[in-house]
């Protein structure tokens, strides 16, 4: 996962609004995207033709205004491949008016994927190696987290088995999906025998902009990374309470009550010249917490 | 004269899209708003307090995908002056689907100007200090460059000759607007002896994006600085007529036919990874050019 941007609604010299890049098995995708999406992509060399999906977490400016820009640069660019879009009912309109208005030659087609009430039971997206959840947020207006959950990873063909029963590679997928296999001699051998584990599939959930909420806790728990956002400091707690925004302590505590690995704060308010004491106040309850930093990449 | 952003439509970590700020007399007019002038407004710390009109040349997300984003943030700083948008009639549309969209709390009121058919001969905006003329360009859609003149100065009062004649400071103005002076003995004494002569008001121009024009060498002679679009070299000549484009030869021939004093050059394609040729290609017919560069001031 790497960073592209994680100030917040203020412009400030030191962050860009939110957006990241997250990359699973080759495919890249998009989660937010501030103004300057597009420009961060440039500075730190991440492919335009990758991106697959865009996932909005709510209508204010600093989540989805680098989206027109980037729309219409993929038309600048003759991008064919389509593009999926998520996100709340709202952006819909939004996307609808970029198309119109800056995409005229149009060369891909945008599949609009609203976020439903039922989101949390079900997927919103899917493709053939995740799964994406989204999990409704506490803020101002209409506001949604994303939960990517790997698809569970196919075991391990034992070679030195396959080799020592004589089994032919056009057998390999069928084993992989747990059919035994039968020797010329009719013995049934079971799948488990040929196989070992796959490594576990993996979690990361981007959490952005809300109140501390208890229905984030149930969805994150023991998730891989946790982007959660810490737009203040305790010193805070009443701007973050009337803005709906969560303190970098109150962030702290949902990753450690949810057991998750590893937390990553961002959303920085910019009145922040330094987020180091946002860290310290973060690390006092979950010591494995880092600050967000554009252009830098974090490993799941 | 503050440049934002200098670079083309594709995006790229050299440069920003379009924009610029021109102070004249405490007002800063913004003079396109590519994606990410609020970020340049922050980085360059210019106050969003003073801006006080926009100027957009067309409807390329390049030149206006920094405007929701700027009104947007208006309305989070609980901006109350009116805020003046300039631009092609297509930009109205833009205007109020970002008010109704991005801007739900409004804390102020916009005024849309749309540049008419008969921009050439009366200005399309005009204050205190300035009058401002759009010229039509020639490129694909419907698009506009500035002309910033300062109206003219009143004269100065010679202070030894207003003493000489013991003529009171609440005529002052009256002589300023070039009326006589009648002493006590019923002499009359003429403004024009009493005055010595305003400087001379001075004139900016900002053409992008455009082919090169003719209307445009009508309406830039003797300016004292003019912005001109040089997206290419002559290298890349066949490429900047199929996209109504100037190349920075082309940009000198004008300044140099039009006697301009000087000449930005900008723009400028993202191939470029070093604008050094472009401007070695203007200076040897234009000597008076310089680069466009980001954070840059010029003084007019």
């Amino acid at each position: 996962m790497l960073i592209l941007g994680c100030g917040s609604a203020k412009p400030s010299a030191r962050h860009f609004p939110s957006a990241q890049i997250l990359n699973i098995h080759d495919k890249a995708y998009l989660i937010d995207c501030g103004e300057g999406s597009q420009i961060q992509m440039a500075r730190f060399h991440v492919g335009y033709r990758h991106l697959d999906s865009i996932f909005i977490s709510h209508m204010h400016g600093d989540h989805v205004l680098g989206l027109p820009g980037l729309m219409s640069t993929f038309c600048l660019l003759g991008r064919t491949a389509d593009l999926n879009i998520i996100g709340p009912e709202g952006l819909g309109d939004f996307v609808d008016f970029i198309n119109k208005t800056f995409c005229k030659e149009k060369t891909y087609k945008v599949n609009f994927f609203p976020v439903l009430d039922d989101c949390v039971s079900k997927p919103v997206f899917e493709d053939k190696t995740t799964e994406v959840y989204a999990i409704p947020l506490r803020h101002r207006i209409q506001c949604y987290g994303y939960l990517f959950r790997e698809k569970a990873n196919k075991p391990h063909i034992i070679r030195e088995m396959t080799d020592f029963y004589g089994i032919p590679y056009y057998a390999y997928n069928s084993i992989k999906d747990g059919k035994p296999w039968t020797t010329e001699d009719g013995e049934i051998v079971p799948a488990e025998r040929l196989t070992r584990p796959a490594e576990p599939p993996r979690a990361y959930a981007y959490i952005s902009d809300t109140a501390p909420s208890h229905v984030v806790a149930e969805n994150v728990v023991n998730v891989d990374l946790l982007y959660h956002e810490a737009t203040f400091g305790k010193d805070n707690i009443k701007r973050a309470e009337e803005t709906y925004h969560t303190t970098a302590a109150q962030a702290a505590e949902i990753a450690a009550s949810c057991h998750v690995h590893r937390l990553i704060i961002g959303h920085f308010s910019s009145r922040y010249k330094d987020e180091t004491p946002l860290l310290e106040e973060a690390q006092a309850i979950f010591p494995n917490t880092v600050l967000a930093e554009e252009g830098k990449t974090y490993t799941i």
